[in-house]
């Protein structure tokens, strides 16, 4: 069994770890902290992990954590996880970060989180971007820096296409779950205020853009996030202009058919679909599901994708990269069909 | 592996049933009908289940499907399935019916659903009414009625203090999600009239109450339901009032508790939770959660039950009694934590 | 013209109260005030507002806003309505008080809500209970406590059949939009919590049972608030055990009808249709819709009621008795057909 | 007072010119038709509209109609308008039609519609695009032609700085609430397929685009349409990218603002506002708020725009285009605030 740590085990993301990892075969969790719950029992917490486990909330510190762990999820706010990072691979435990600490250059990171990064060795850790079917690589990794939510749905949508160099400019406008934003209260997951509404935000300024950018630098860039009346999901609408004489309409559906089908062949979370991908489809699940459409009267293609923006998402994802880090088939304990209707 | 067949595997009712079957340990799925789309797959109408299955739906006679299937699940309306159970019962394939038609005494079934029963045999089919953790004996049923949705959250709400006579009346004030109400669009289900919204219906003649004073003979029994404009889940508010002199207020709450206690000792799908129910919790779940308050001002105790309508309230109950029927342990490809959040 | 204040105006209930005196033709809004945001425009705070008033929020003292004021309103949380009162009073301004401070008994008020009440003349305030429809007398009051959300939807769908003591029993089973709960996040309202749930809360012992108690003291009354995933509406499913021997089921049904209809002759907020009330129906308006339906298995009547929490259950029958109080037709200001759909 | 026409009066267009126009100080209804309803009240068939009417639904000839009043609403589908235009038009009445068919040239109609247009006289019919801040010679139409929804969220967003010629092509990502899809239950209605959803549809194809193009000339214009689970609203996401060299970043936030100013200078329903619009701002209202923001990292230009598809988008402003045909004031009968929270 992989002994498994979750640090910042009472959010969103810890909680879908647990709920994930509490019933995978081949992990056996052995700690979880929280420093607003420590001493108390998870279930008491979080009623629908009754039955589940009998742990409760610790708040130790990082080599404890390390010393009982082989691999430890980093499930804390942007800024936090580099406070654990270089302690527990020092020790040689493996960290998967959920954060954003470690995904873009020292530079990149420090302009657009607008903070000093405090780890020296930042960028000799070799940190993986564990977008998992862009990066193989991630098997090797001691460090892996799980990808954004947005990120995840954006760049699988259109990997095959602008990286095969056919796109001047994508736009990437995404409607999420409210779960994206946290379990605390907040104005934008105030019921009367989502409900009956659909809120862009961040319109221009999404920090996320940035791991678009890095993974897709054959195109230009745009972003804009929405939340929906919706507890979870994404789906990402991308709007792709091509580049002037790269393709010949009629044959362009089939063409991005093929490519599509070679780049994601094997990949077995990646699903190319026939119909307009639904978030119920994917609901809990760590699938992506994608289409496109080919606009006759004009040179965009749009593709739409969507995802469990807590799965794949995220802790999903992360999941998916333990596995492989560990030699297991990266579907162990993920596979499962959406949860329809 | 058991071999199973899904009689009307397009509804929702049909599904939820492909959604655990497929992940079930010990099954196998021989045969899925429709006549709507026999011949088409059934990820090409179900895109959620692709990868998970290279089935095709078909429409064969039964004698067909008992042949090829150890037990067969009936997941069509009211009156279709008492034209399958005779020739499946007759050829040996025990049979789990998810409608109506054998819950109550041919008198009770012609009064309340209006129609004639053409089993003849009907009263001598011995068919156990499955609502699991009341009738053990279940595991030994050919012919399993299993019970409403409704019926399943109000009956394992109230069956304990019911049952020890101490309550006069119950009203069960029950509030569904609009799944309940089938895959075909209705005025109900149509979002404009459901958003925004809570339906109340049948509101002193739904057919489940039925079911309902059938399993709890010792208590005047009253039940209205109401739609929420949510998707799975029922949320059963139960007002008991209790017979006079039957109890000191000052020892009720803890007598109750013991009661419940005892009650569901060992039953690994009723949790007694020490705060109010929420259907997140119980999400794509087989959990029956129940939760009392005492009204310390009159004579009333309010029980408070959550269930996804679609899994204890339905396909999951199904699979529980399948399960029991062929020796395995209850839970079997049912142990999930809900889908929170 | 009447000139008007609001203390309290940046909470769901002042800014309701904003929404429908802005357009009523008989009044003019002089003050009001917020603490919180003393000095900006309303519209800064409301875009919904924008191009409907250029006033500013204020934090004058109560003094000065008797001075500027025939009536104010006070839209303040319970404990804090006693404040104001004394004074404005003192200084002949007419007060509808939104808050519970003035309707029940004092020691009523200071058994339920905990607190002592600081006025020292309470119980010789005359404080008339604003439940328009059962209290005309509100028209020569100078002090008006308007009735709570749940109290108003309860009352007025039982008061003919209660009164005329024909029933034992009621148990008021409601569910309400969440913006009853004010426009500050919250647990109950943050969205993944609320959505695809329906919440019980304060199962036996909530407060506004005690209003429905004395207004209804010919019945024993019990009271279960739900919030259901909704922004605004309550409908209220009322059961009703009958006394025996006071009805033969046969006319039963048409005698309610003649006592509903006796009952409500002329009232023009209350309607009593023939089909099961809907929250979408009085989506912004002021009107109560009634339904009833008698259970032929038992002696059970269920009369469902249909308000706006915000409007009958809150500022709109706050208006509806200002306009009677300074001699206007109850509608004036409040006339306009729900926003369907 | 106008006599005033509604010919399909049971859909949700029709149901929507009721609620307004059974409020204009300066309307009297003469007459509404439905085909299904014939004979029955409107207050039967809609409860909401209880106390506000006593008209019965008709089904009689056009002619008829033509006599009873000064202008008829068309509110039925494409492809039905214009078997009614010719004969109302020729007896002197005037004609709003909220369908189609008189929107377009008759080659675009037919090309995109898919239908021949059988008033032979079509394009010598002078009908007027009804998108009133853009086409103010409306108040001398005998016959406007009523703007699709989409359309005038998205014309209303951009039209300040496309016609300025100052952008090369626009993006509109648009999403409704359902019920501009009508008032028949269908699949993207069916609550369980739209709640905890978002569902793009004719993702490269819908045919609103040709009004989009026809007023907006001077730049590519794209569109792709998503139903929220919402009820009434579209949020328009619209992408401008700006042609090259015809501005200057430092300058472009103010000279943007400048020229929107200008633009809707002294248009009462356009709101420029200076934060994010919601859809609960101008729900049940006939505002268009407008926001924009300018992407620093790039030539990108994002304007939001929120309208209620019903009223704006639909209903609302066919009245608004009435009152200018008959001298009124713009917002006689639609001046209200939206009904926040």
């Amino acid at each position: 069994m992989i002994e498994v740590g979750i640090i910042g085990g009472a959010g969103y993301t810890g909680l879908e770890l647990l709920r994930l990892l509490l019933m995978h075969p081949h992990v056996e969790i052995s700690v979880v902290t929280s420093r607003r719950y420590r001493g108390r029992r998870i279930t008491d917490v979080n009623p629908h992990l009754e039955r589940f486990t009998e742990l409760e909330y610790e708040d130790v510190d990082t080599r404890e954590i390390a010393d009982r762990c082989d691999v430890v999820f980093l499930a804390v706010p942007h800024g936090s996880a580099m406070d654990y990072v270089p302690e527990l691979l020092h020790a040689g435990t493996r960290v998967i970060d959920l954060s954003a600490d470690y995904r873009l250059s020292r530079a990149e990171y420090e302009r657009i989180y607008r903070r000093r990064h405090n780890d020296p060795e930042m960028e000799h850790r070799n940190a993986v971007y564990g977008l998992t079917e862009l990066h193989p690589e991630v098997a090797d990794a001691t460090l892996v820096a799980n990808p954004g939510c947005y990120p995840t749905g954006a760049i699988l949508a259109v990997a095959p296409i602008v990286n095969s160099r056919m796109v001047n400019r994508v736009v990437f406008d995404a409607k999420s779950g409210i779960s994206g934003a946290g379990a605390e209260p907040s104005e934008n997951s105030h019921f009367p205020n989502l409900a009956e509404n659909i809120i862009p935000y961040e319109v221009t300024t999404h920090r996320h853009v940035a791991e678009m950018r890095k993974e897709l630098p054959d195109a230009k860039v745009c972003f804009t996030p929405h939340v929906i009346p919706a507890i979870r999901g994404i789906l990402t609408t991308a709007h792709l202009f091509l580049a002037e004489g790269a393709y010949s309409y009629t044959e362009l559906e089939s063409r991005l058919e093929t490519l599509y089908e070679q780049f994601y062949k094997g990949k077995k979370f990646v699903r190319l679909i026939k119909r307009i991908p639904s978030l119920g489809a994917v609901r809990g699940t760590n699938f992506c599901d994608i289409w496109f459409g080919v606009d006759e009267n004009s040179d965009r293609v749009v593709v739409i994708s969507a995802i469990d923006n807590l799965v794949k998402g995220g802790s999903g994802q992360a999941i998916q990269n333990m596995n492989l880090m560990f030699g297991l088939d990266e579907s162990a304990g993920l596979w499962q069909p959406g949860v329809v209707p």
